[in-house]
């Protein structure tokens, strides 16, 4: 079994790096604080006797050799965290795949098949669109030229982002394929929390859906301007905001809607905005319902087009279909957690994970642990330690068996 | 009669400190462009031969001799610009002023008062509100300390900004009143454009009222947090932006309604905004109707806040009521402007002005001459030039006869 302490331990003296008022932390993808953080986990790896190698996209992937050859059974999230991240997103899944490593160090046991644990460059997404990009590299998804070239919120890329953290490494990307892939993470959502389910059996992601929406007015004088004579930006932006409730509330079910980012221009008082960019983040489990819900926010742009005659260009920043993980892993994870005493509930994961870009190259699937009150990308986000302990056992047991131990 | 081409040549010379794409100016109150553009009024100020002085808030008049001593017959407005700014908008009506003294010194003319032409300092309100700031200060309705404490949207105080750019003058505030003020504006509106009127008498000036909203929610993730346990402080936003919309077309009127600034926090794609601060611009001429309108947004923040259980905090950053002018200056600009062949309309001002500020301390009225389109607070505002002379000649005419020719 697991040590809890020196889990916590870890956990503690990462969220150190980029620490912010409230116990959260800040490290957007390859900023200053994400070098320090990706350092920190690198140095616990090669302590822990882990080859540690760096991809082209900044992956790291940190293996301890098994008595064969060949593929890995991996493990692994990521360690970047958004403006107001907690201290659990990623990092835990990352630095529990390192607590089973030193766990089967001090037992001295070596497996069959290697085991590696992973941390995934940029899974947020909250600095460079789309989120998963490391995962999606590695696994072929994305072309890697296309991903260096990403210009974030900040105006910088990928690429020289990457070369100035010192984080562009020499493996080449697409890998080869893992033997298995397991991903342990905080649940950031209120369903384990509130039913009092120890273990979530992850059997799919929904579909994430998010565009930038750049509409272009005319900047006009707020006093002198009859609002008839207005091509609002701002306006057409609230509108947007207006219309994305109201169409999750009409399609209802899980689907969720958020505009998280926004800005006007020239942004005072008393001009009437003639650009206005704003982000629209849909989600369903069920793509056809994801499909309309797109079809019907690009209608209402129409209709605003129309109606205060504004330009409006939209540009996808990330698009992925639902992902179903692998039945067989499933099964794993439940069994495994059922013989520690401990409650399951099959559920599909809310937020991205690069588990999801995994799946389509090996048997993949996910633990979730509860989120208290199911808070998250909020320095409040928060989890009980003896669920990081549970959620951690379940992963060395599930990982002993892929692997042979 | 005024020299066209000479104003037009200072305008043209004025218009290129801070010139931006379009033919527009960038000079936000007390920045390095409107210390520049201060510089080289105040050069052409001591060349016409005027007494150049400097007050507490940076307030810059220029004084000419009359025979007597005593209050003068003053003209003026502004020349800070919003950051979309055209060329005409208080820079026209300070330059014609200079005009009005060239052209009595190349006559030979002394006129019974002394002639004075200011410019008033932020009169824009777009870094600090309250716009017509250095007016208020001036005619003693704002007290100097709470101006110059005043923090701008980039978090400077007035007081500052006034020292680092060596605006902040020896001349005691408030001032003794002039004997008389009168400012030539562009309209910035569309009225007289579309009806073919040269010249605009303005009677009065409508009620302002500006007020910052900020809403505190709860950050969480886009992708996990179902629709009803949102607390989402961007979703608020969109929804004021909405409200103040139908607020305006319910009302009618002449009621107008901006929501020109936003910013969201964190900001970012998949984070539901803990924070969003955006402000709500709202006129009309008619004091009552201002008034429904204020209370009509207050009833739906309320209503916001218990929908969403964020909270809610509001903070004017400008209240003014509707301003009548003097009925005798009035006449006086019509009679002038009808005497020199040209045709007038009585109008109310959609724009504030620094004349609202003066009119409560000395007989005040406005002359207004058309924008091209009604564009405004944009760099294509545009004035043409037979109607820039025009104005310069009636208020010539005004001036003469106040400080008696
Ligand atoms: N786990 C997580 O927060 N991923 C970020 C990508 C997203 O779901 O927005
Ligand atoms: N004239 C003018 O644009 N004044 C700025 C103050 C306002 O917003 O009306």
């Amino acid at each position: 079994r697991i040590n809890g302490a020196r889990l916590q331990q870890r956990i503690a003296q990462l969220a150190e790096i980029g620490a912010i008022d409230g116990g959260g932390c800040a490290r957007l993808a390859l900023t200053d604080a994400d070098r320090a953080g990706r350092d920190q986990v690198c140095d616990w790896m090669r302590e822990l006797g882990l080859a540690v190698t760096v991809d082209a996209i900044g992956n790291v992937v940190g293996v301890r050799a098994g008595r064969q050859s060949g593929a890995a059974v991996m493990t692994g999230s990521h360690i970047d965290t958004v403006r107001t991240g907690g201290r659990f997103d990623g990092n835990y899944g990352v630095l529990a795949g390192l607590e089973v490593i030193a766990t089967l160090n001090d037992a001295g046991i070596v497996t069959e098949h290697p085991l590696a644990v992973a941390f995934f460059t940029n899974e947020e997404g909250a600095r460079f669109a789309p989120d998963m990009m490391g995962s999606l590299v590695y696994t072929g998804a994305l072309p890697l030229g296309e991903a260096l070239a990403t210009r974030g919120i900040d105006g910088t890329t990928v690429g020289e982002e990457l070369q100035r953290i010192a984080y562009a490494g020499p493996a080449p990307v697409p890998a080869a394929a893992p033997r298995a892939f397991i991903e342990l993470h905080v649940e950031q959502g209120p369903v384990l929390d509130r039913e009092g389910t120890q273990i979530g059996v992850v059997e799919s992601v929904q579909g994430i859906s998010w565009t930038e929406i750049e509409i272009l007015g005319t900047s006009n004088h707020a006093g002198t301007t009859p609002m008839a004579l207005r091509r609002d930006a701002g306006w057409v932006a609230g509108a947007i905001i207006h219309f994305v409730r109201e169409l999750a509330q009409e399609l209802g079910g899980n689907q969720v809607a958020t505009v998280g980012r926004i800005e006007f221009f020239p942004n005072l008082v008393n001009v009437v905005p003639n650009r206005a960019v704003l982000t629209v983040d849909l989600r369903n489990t069920d793509e056809a319902r994801l499909q309309m819900a797109e079809a019907r926010l690009a209608a209402h742009l129409d209709a605003l087009r129309d109606a205060e005659k504004v330009d409006i260009a939209t540009r996808s920043l990330a698009r992925f279909a639902p992902v179903p993980f692998a039945a067989q892993m499933c099964d794993r994870i439940e069994h495994h957690a059922r013989t520690q005493g401990l409650s399951t509930r099959r559920m599909p994961s809310g937020a991205g994970h690069d588990a999801q870009m995994l799946a389509a190259v090996c048997p993949t699937a996910m633990i979730f642990v509860p989120s208290v009150d199911g808070v998250s990308h909020n320095v409040r986000e928060h989890t009980h330690p003896e669920h990081i302990e549970a959620g951690a056992n379940v992963l060395l047991a599930v990982l002993c068996e892929l692997a042979g131990a």
